[in-house]
C-alpha cells in the first residue's frame, strides 16, 4: 500500500509567527507530490526539510488572500532557475493566472518547463484532476472571497483474487476481471458463487480533506462524508466565536462539529490566529465534540492510514 | 551626528542558500528606516532581527526579477493586518504598481494605510526621494531588464559658528545664516573677515550607494564619486567572466574597479551566485584593486561612516 501523508509546511493564520509559518502543506502518494497552499516563504521551508520539490506536479491554491499563495511566483521562479523540464499544474481562481503571468512577463522571464493553469469555481464540488490512483475534488468554502477546499481520494483499488477458491470453482480467467469489481460466478451447473467467497475485499480508499480558510459550513460534512483524515481551520476559540462569524473563520468547535457529521477518522487543526499562545485550549475545545484531535506542528509529517 | 548604517537581510543572487537569503537592505538614518529591495522572506527576516518596520516609510526596488521584490506584497500585507496608519512610499519600475494593485485588488484589501507609488525610470540619473537630512537618486544600472541602484546621501551640513570670533569681530546676527553657508563677512571698517576664521568646517556629507544588480558599467564611478560606501554585486569571479557578461552581472573585480574609480570610502560585496562556497575568494579578487573590500553576512549592520 503506498504511503499516504500530509507535511505541514506552515499552520499560521495571515501573519506568520516565530514557529508557525503561512499556509501551506505538502501531501504525498509514494512518489506523487502535491502542494496545496503556498503562503510567503514556502520555498524556504520545502528546502529546509529537504523535500525535492520536482516531484511536485500539481500545486492546488485555495484562494488568493496573499497567506495563501504570495509564496507560489518565487517557487514557480526558483523551479525556471534551476532548469525545471516537466509540467507544473495550478489549480486556483482564475485571477491567479494573471497575477503570476504579469510578473513573469515583467522579468521577462519564459519558463523552462509548461506551467498549466486550471481554473477552480467555488459554486459546486468539481473534480478537478486524475493523477494515477488519486481524484482531487474542489470543496465550495464558505470566506470572504471565492475560496475552495480539496478532497484528494483514493481511487477504488479492486478485489484481490483468492487463487485457491476460483481454482476449486473453476472460474475462467476471463471472468478475473468482473470478479476484482465484485461480480458473483454462476458455475457451469448454474450454482451461484458469492463474490466474497472468491475475492478478498480491498483496503477501503483513503482521503484527505482540506478545509481552509472558511466559517462554518454544513454541506462540507456531506461532501467529505467519511474521509481518513480532516484538515480544517480553527483560527479561533469560541472566546472569539463572534470574530469567527464576521471574519468568515471557524472556532476549533466548529472545526470538531463538521468532522464528527463527515464521520471523518481523524481531525487536524490549523490556520492558527497569532493571538493564541496555548493552543492546547483550542484542543480541548474541539474535543468536547471529536476525537482525536491533532494540533499540527510546521515540518510535522502525519499518515493519512485507517 | 545621526547613526548611519545599513543591514544585510539578504545578498544571494536569484536563489536562497541555506545561509543567505533574497536581496532586501534596511538603511536605517536615526530613527528614519529606509528598505531597499524585498526579495521573498524579507518580512520573516525582519522580524527575526526584531527590526521595527513601521520606521519603514521609503521602499526602493531596483528591478523587477523576482529576487529583489516577491517579499513586498507579503510586507505591504502585513502592514494591513497589523493595523499601520502612516504612509509607505513604494519607489520602482512602473509595473510594480500594477503587480501590487491586482493582488490588493484579488482579496480585496483596502489598505489601512496610504500606499503611494513613484515610478522610476532607467535612462539618467535622478533625485527622487527628499527625506528629512538626506536626498535619495537613482542609478541607471546595465541589466537585462531596466534597473536603477540607490544612492542615499546626507544634504550638507551648515558650518557651524564660533561663538566666540563672531563675538570678537562683531558680527550681527542677521549675518549669521549667510556665515553657516560660507560667506564671508565685511566688518563696519570695510575689512574682510575670512569665513574659516568664524566658523568650523562640517563633517562632509556622509553617503550609500546600492548598485545590484549590474554589469560592468563605468558612468557609475562618475555618478557616485566620493561616496562613503558601496555596495556593489559580485555575483560571479573571474572564472565566470563570460557568464557575468552574458547575464550582465558583475564580477568581485569589476565591482572593486568601479570602488577604485568612484574613491569610495568602502566597498561592500553581496548578491553571490550559489555556486561559491568560498567567498574570501571574491575578497581576494577584489583586493587586488581596493581596499577595505567587505564579504557581507546576512543579519550584519555596517556603519556609513567617514
Amino acid at each position: 500500500m503506498k504511503k499516504f501523508t500530509v507535511t505541514i509546511l506552515g499552520s499560521s493564520a495571515a501573519i506568520p509567527t516565530a514557529t508557525r509559518n503561512l499556509s501551506a502543506q505538502l501531501v504525498a502518494y509514494g512518489e506523487q507530490y502535491f502542494l496545496i497552499d503556498c503562503g510567503e516563504g514556502t520555498q524556504m521551508i520545502l528546502k529546509q526539510l529537504r523535500i525535492k520539490t520536482n516531484k511536485i506536479g500539481h500545486v492546488f491554491i485555495s484562494h488568493l488572500h496573499g497567506d495563501h499563495y504570495y509564496g507560489l511566483i518565487g517557487l514557480i521562479s526558483t523551479w525556471h532557475l534551476i532548469g525545471r523540464r516537466t509540467a507544473v499544474h495550478v489549480y486556483g481562481p482564475p485571477e491567479l493566472q494573471n497575477i503570476i503571468e504579469i510578473q513573469l512577463n515583467a522579468s521577462m522571464t519564459t519558463l523552462s518547463y509548461p506551467l498549466v493553469f486550471h481554473h477552480t469555481q467555488s459554486e459546486v464540488p468539481q473534480m478537478i484532476a486524475d493523477a494515477g490512483r488519486l481524484t482531487i475534488t474542489t470543496l465550495p468554502l464558505k470566506h470572504r472571497i471565492p475560496t475552495t477546499g480539496f478532497l484528494i481520494k483514493e481511487k477504488p483499488l479492486p478485489r484481490s483474487i483468492r487463487r485457491t477458491e476460483t481454482d476449486r470453482y473453476g472460474v475462467p480467467f476471463t471472468f478475473m476481471e468482473k470478479l476484482r469489481a465484485g461480480e458473483d460466478f454462476v458455475d457451469e451447473d448454474g450454482a451461484l458463487i458469492l463474490n466474497n467467497l472468491l475475492t478478498i475485499e480491498p483496503p477501503a480508499p483513503r482521503s484527505y480533506a482540506y478545509c481552509s480558510d472558511t466559517a462554518w459550513y454544513k454541506p462540507l460534512a456531506e461532501w467529505i462524508h467519511g474521509c481518513t483524515m480532516l484538515y480544517h481551520e480553527a483560527t479561533f476559540m469560541n472566546d472569539k466565536a463572534q470574530a469567527a462569524e464576521d471574519k468568515m473563520h471557524s472556532t476549533a468547535a466548529q472545526a470538531a462539529q463538521i468532522a464528527l457529521m463527515a464521520g471523518a477518522g481523524k481531525l487536524l487543526l490549523g490556520h492558527f490566529s497569532a493571538r493564541y499562545d496555548d493552543l492546547s485550549l483550542l484542543q480541548g475545545e474541539a474535543e468536547e465534540f471529536f476525537s482525536p484531535v491533532v494540533i499540527v506542528e510546521d515540518g510535522e509529517t502525519y499518515e493519512i492510514g485507517n
